[in-house]
């Protein structure tokens, strides 16, 4: 059975108890998992991780926007992260068994079943965009709810779905299907910021580096080193291993040595098995090799 | 649920009909998978891989060793690889949720009612072995079948379990818990086996290398390279990456490069996560991070 993963953003992140009913409701749907929820006050934002198969999602994310719609008013609601919905965002991944191509459509299905049933315009994102000026999320996103009604009048900026018009409370929702985003930092062994921000610059897509890298350069104060701090976007693409032996050689430039690595929450198995692939020069391996994939076969 | 690996090798590699039957009667039992298959017709044996609950295996093992007595005599079995009974040897595995102490117990229970049963005497080896000098597979089996009836007259060589004679056709059994074995091999950019055969030398335990390597220098006559050809015991004491930096350091002392490194058959997620691990320097990691364990938990 093909497995795919849903990412909804929801812009609630203050009452953990409509987050954690919408939850609930999700994870009653048959085919489908909560694997994951965070939510965060200070930006007043929850991120779902849901799995199953698209018969199941198809019945769950209907669900979730209508229930977001029912507790969220955007017309009061604040926060730090940027939000054009009550429903911000919601990707879907392909795992296992699943192509992007599934996801597109799954993506295409449900936003005009979401838009048709319950009235919010919908835009299509990343991989499901029906126009190359809307596969970066952050395009969509400019402006937010409050500059929505005035962005939707605009030459261009008609939904792929819905309304032409925000939903008067619940804004309008972004859906999409993408790669696993995998959120990756490299630590170095200084407290050099000017270091970390240099590497960053030069590994990350936006100013020369690689094509799926996004990232930036921090302090981590209590520890007295820096961090570069990344999302990786497609990782078949701009392997991990790449970007941690760039980083490695960057660093070297400066007299800097790499202190540790790190993956913040889940990582495909895939990703990981590259790395071993690549540094133990493996060739002619399969994923039918490793024992627990034989044994789930 | 705990899932034990269990590879059962028997004295059978010619009568493939005969192996497929008892392996069509092993996948009938409730709980167990048999996930491979392998009859060398010239060793004149075949290796069996299941996986199941201990359960399972309680059934399937004792049927597995029934079944082969009846169809193989070793009066007139004859075959290149060293073989004390027609089933010879079987180790127990420790895989997903069980521990080698569960592998341990599982051998010692299947051991006494296989010979109670079936009159077969038993031997323990590996980690289900009751004295120092039955740890070594090596050691039990010298003198083979044709040996046995004179080397159990001998002091200390009374089974574990069972008759303190061999059976006349089947000889004896010997089972054990070990941990999964690794076939490991890399390929040196060069023909000259003398390298290939310092390396093994230098890595291998029985001349002082890593504590769970066996190795030997092999020519690969078709490609004009050579092969440090290993088996990692212990992937979790004796990790890959270990193998592969000293056996790059070693051939680095004669000129001689890596050229490339290949796993034959089965690994453990595990032993490629450390990989990956190691060359990221990933702190913090846990299993638990991979999408496809969660997907599972």
């Amino acid at each position: 059975m093909a497995i795919i993963e849903s990412v909804p953003n929801i812009s609630e992140g203050i009452r953990t108890d409509v987050v954690a009913r919408i939850a609930d409701a999700l994870g009653a749907v048959s085919g489908v998992r909560v694997l994951d929820v965070q939510s965060d006050a200070t930006h007043n934002r929850s991120v779902l991780t849901l799995a199953g198969d698209a018969a199941g999602l198809r019945q769950a994310i209907p669900r979730l926007v209508s229930m977001t719609m029912e507790a969220v008013d955007l017309r009061t609601h604040r926060g730090e992260h940027p939000r054009l919905g009550a429903v911000d965002v919601v990707p879907f991944i392909p795992i296992e068994g699943a192509t992007m191509a599934d996801c597109v459509a799954l993506a295409r299905d449900i936003g005009k079943d979401v838009a048709d049933r319950l009235g919010v315009p919908v835009y299509l994102y990343e991989e499901a965009a029906q126009r190359p000026d809307r596969r970066n999320l952050e395009d969509i996103r400019r402006g937010e709810f409050e500059g929505l009604a005035e962005k939707m009048a605009k030459p261009g900026w008609a939904p792929d779905f819905g309304p032409s018009q925000p939903h008067p409370s619940a804004g309008a929702t972004v859906i999409g299907a993408r790669m696993p985003l995998i959120a990756y930092n490299i630590n170095l062994a200084t407290n050099r910021l000017d270091v970390a921000k240099k590497i960053a610059t030069a590994v990350r897509m936006s100013s020369g580096g690689l094509r799926f890298v996004k990232a930036m350069g921090l302090p981590l104060e209590d520890r007295g080193v820096v961090q570069v701090s990344m999302n990786l976007t497609n990782y078949e693409k701009t392997p991990i291993f790449r970007v941690f032996d760039l980083v490695q050689r960057e660093a070297a430039r400066y007299g800097v040595n790499v202190l540790e690595s790190e993956i913040v929450g889940l990582v495909p198995q895939a990703a990981l098995m590259q790395a071993a692939e690549y540094y133990l020069q493996l060739e002619g391996f399969s994923a039918q090799q490793v024992l627990e994939n034989k044994l789930r076969e």
